[in-house]
């Protein structure tokens, strides 16, 4: 792929529709247009290169970005702070500890009382099943509500940052590194991605990158096969939407018991831990329960099926299956490496060692992609104002 | 109230007489005077105008607001965060479990070192009877000092955020949304608004809302009634100061043990829970002494006392006693309301669902009276500041 | 000394050399040439000038400085805030408690994953022994890399906010406190300093404080007498170093058991607790193994042994030994002072009182240390940076 400047990335924003993008909220990948989804690559791509160049691509000169995390994190923390200070916003975290959310206060009241300067909200919620998305739609249901009824001067912009069913910056991120590397999106056509179970010594990791990658590289045409022991099976209306997408796009979904088939002449792998949908949502209920003793019980169990399939590991084996031995390995990080963060894990070390740099570059689109997240929901032009950016010329870091 | 424009809060401001705010504090509404309560009105009104017009306030280019919360908040959490944001402040909050000041460290001495950048400090100490403000004003004149002997370079403006008697900002922007209701702070006079008691299932809600709402109110000339239960008096300084300004404002002030009374054609009712200023007093003695059982058996007491007043509730038929039964219901947020929060509480579902919109804008005053306080503290001729903002014309989102 | 403008800054800087910060990082002081340190308080005198002087010293228009904190902090925490923010840069602060770093994530990735936008890395991690320098420069390798292999768009620099060894932002603003108060650098060859260790009722406080006041302060041509205790001996690397400081520079440097001896005729005293190296490496290892018992065996230990030095404390009568009784007082604060914030202590309450205001203003020092250390590192051409901001002049407060 030559390299671009930002008028090929305003040409290419030009050719895309993506009008309904603007006063809207990013929850899951397969509810936005190929379009759209073209229109946020590029946007992160623009945005990228103009700070690459120490452009300033400040669009605000004050105003707030909610961040709440109901679960731990690093990565998307900082992506998301990234972004935000990228775009010229300030994260403001809302923090159930410090707050007094818990004593019986609406989703509605809390959602308008934290956003009467805010212009985007971040959620991570992805722990119970049937839970993080529906929340994050109240949330901005409430806002939008709050918006139209004068209470708030501007509409948030929500920013899943991870939720039961998707975890569209992860995704999004992953889909633009493969992108990169295969030197344009129309060269993913007819590639095979195998998105494949690894074992992995913790249980419980959520079902959402596994779903958002299959729900998301089905769109663009590529062979898409899921691999997993049985038993692990992903949420079905996830991969029901694969397999429509895969029709629509002109490639293929399959699913598969057998993570060798999986790699065979793959261009890509993706093996990563996931808990079974079934088990996720027994545990849910058991927390609504308070059921301990249940949720002590069901670790357990998952514990003792997880490690009946240790054979599940991206070996250098295993990659000699792909095609010429050089697929691409993709992992949202951080990875359970056999001998480094575990004995038994999702990766032999000699295979994450040799792609470590990729690794990490994979990682780097996620601040880029949640801020043009942000600025396809925030502005009506955002190829209008990537140009005038690049002519107002400011700089990021003061020129010597 | 017509529409003003910002010409209009100047000519206010111009008629207005507050000079003594500059490079002073804001700890109680009644230590200031009724034109400076009147500017800080003017300035958050302005304020807001030019973030409606999405024109930049930000005033500092660099510079730290401090928070130091000695109790949980969500709301004055996010609006100090806000105001600060708005000015071009960046908050650092004081968290005291990760500082060091636990041992033994002088108010004098961590006021100063947090300050050396800080152009403001907003502290909420509300918790015990006698502390609270005074803390405030020992860090005040800790940075006073420091000031006047050239440790800091600037002199940081300390905004309560709510203490144990006086919760201004919450009042403040109350008032506001009461003048704007109202069409006009001329349009109080007469008026008759119903501060009472409500039941709660929680017990120790703090005093600092009710007596800042007498404390207030009484100065704007209308007829302030304080109802609640026989031994839930507040204190009792804070009451003469309510009836002395009522004196002088033309209103009247009155207290009953009687809901029904207060709600008898009030054109404004303010249902809160809180807790007897006696039991407080003792509670904060105990804290002292450490002595957990007598905490916890006045807890104990402090529950059975409350629990024989759950009549004390805004229902409907007490709303239908306000005038036209069209009171405007306030309450400073999160409600407890029946069936919702709790079992029996403040609040009928009913009544509050429909003042949802109005009580939300109550809200939304918040960030820019605190931001209207640090302005007149910061600026000597806030109004010129004001005209040179919008004549200068920044955007605060960029616009395309 | 005469008050100086920017220009007599900018002069100094053009006749010193400091090419090798640029693009470096700030571990330990006896790592960098005189002219190097020199350069650091030209810069940080600097950025007071334009600050007192409301020029805005924003040289980042976003960017992020990240902030890691292994051990509880107040001032050196705010003094980072107020540096970043000073120079435009927002912190994020990275909380290991919140991440997922715990799960055998490697030092590279974590240090990667959140530099994608950090300009500046602070550390503090003093604990243990032979710990954190190395941990420091496991990150800063790590980010070289990240940056040397196209993954971070930008090398971030990394601070030392204090490692086992060496606290460099502390002593290096003690060295420019002195500096101002005896007027100049020059004024300080031939001066007497002694870092004396006193009385605390806790023990284990960190040796970085005295060693790296050694080895800093032994630069200067000062006679530099270090006063203990038999047993409370520091690293005796630092302690050769300090020597061999002291043969370069004309100055001296000596270990004495007798308080009295140091304190004859000084022109500085900085009487401060510590814990003898030996032991603290001993604890070191104990946490290692995790022998708690261990652990708490050696706590009492210590603090019989310090118990034995009730003597060693700053009190008037020693302060009569100094030059004319009028010594320097320094400490790094908080201090703990006789029957303020403990019975004994290291110092006298009258004493430190007198020394109030001077050792505010020692502390004061630090933002602008920390901010020259970073405009150093990220800067080619500092000087010329410092007279443009001056000449654009924007303010850093609106100008009424």
């Amino acid at each position: 792929m030559a390299k671009k400047n930002l008028q090929d990335f305003i040409k290419d924003l030009n050719n895309l529709s993506f009008d309904s993008m603007y006063q809207n909220d990013f929850f899951l990948t397969w509810e936005k247009t190929l379009d759209e989804l073209k229109a946020t690559w590029s946007v992160a791509d623009a945005l990228r290169y103009l700070r690459e160049h120490n452009i300033s691509t400040k669009v605000f000169d004050s105003g707030l970005g909610i961040s709440l995390f109901r679960d731990n994190s690093t990565r998307t923390r900082f992506s998301f702070a990234s972004a935000c200070n990228l775009l010229g916003l300030k994260v403001q975290d809302l923090d159930e500890k410090k707050s007094q959310v818990a004593h019986g206060e609406t989703v509605r009241e809390t959602s308008n009382m934290i956003s009467f300067m805010a212009d985007v909200i971040g959620i991570r919620d992805d722990m119970y099943i049937g839970k993080g998305n529906t929340y994050m739609h109240e949330v901005s249901e409430s806002v939008q509500q709050g918006y139209k009824d004068g209470i708030l001067g501007q509409r948030p912009t929500l920013v899943s940052l991870q939720c039961d069913i998707d975890h569209p910056t992860q995704c999004m991120s992953d889909a633009l590194h493969i992108i990169h590397e295969m030197g344009g999106i129309e060269n993913l056509k007819g590639k095979k991605v195998a998105m494949t179970w690894a074992y992995s010594p913790s249980y419980g990791k959520p079902l959402s990158v596994p779903q958002g990658v299959i729900g998301l590289l089905s769109r663009l045409g590529m062979d898409v096969v899921l691999a997993h022991p049985e038993g692990y099976e992903v949420m079905q209306d996830v991969a029901d939407v694969a397999a429509k997408n895969a029709k629509e796009s002109g490639g293929s979904f399959k699913v598969t018991n057998d993570m060798k088939e999986a790699f065979k002449d793959a261009d890509i792998v993706y093996p990563k831990s996931w808990a079974p949908f079934a088990a996720m949502e027994k545990r849910t209920n058991l927390y609504a329960d308070g059921d301990t003793d249940g949720i002590n019980k069901l670790e357990k169990e998952l514990l003792t099926q997880n490690a009946q399939h240790k054979d599940w590991c991206c070996t250098e084996e295993m990659m000699k299956l792909t095609k010429n031995g050089k697929a691409l390995y993709l992992h949202c990080l951080p990875a359970d490496i056999n001998g480094v963060s575990c004995k038994d894990g999702e990766v032999e070390s000699t295979v994450f060692d040799r792609y470590r740099d990729p690794l990490y570059k994979e990682a780097s689109y996620k601040p880029y992609i949640i801020a043009a997240m942000i600025m396809l929901a925030q502005f009506k032009n955002p190829a209008k104002v990537l140009a005038d950016l690049e002519k107002n010329g400011n700089s990021r870091k003061f020129a010597e």
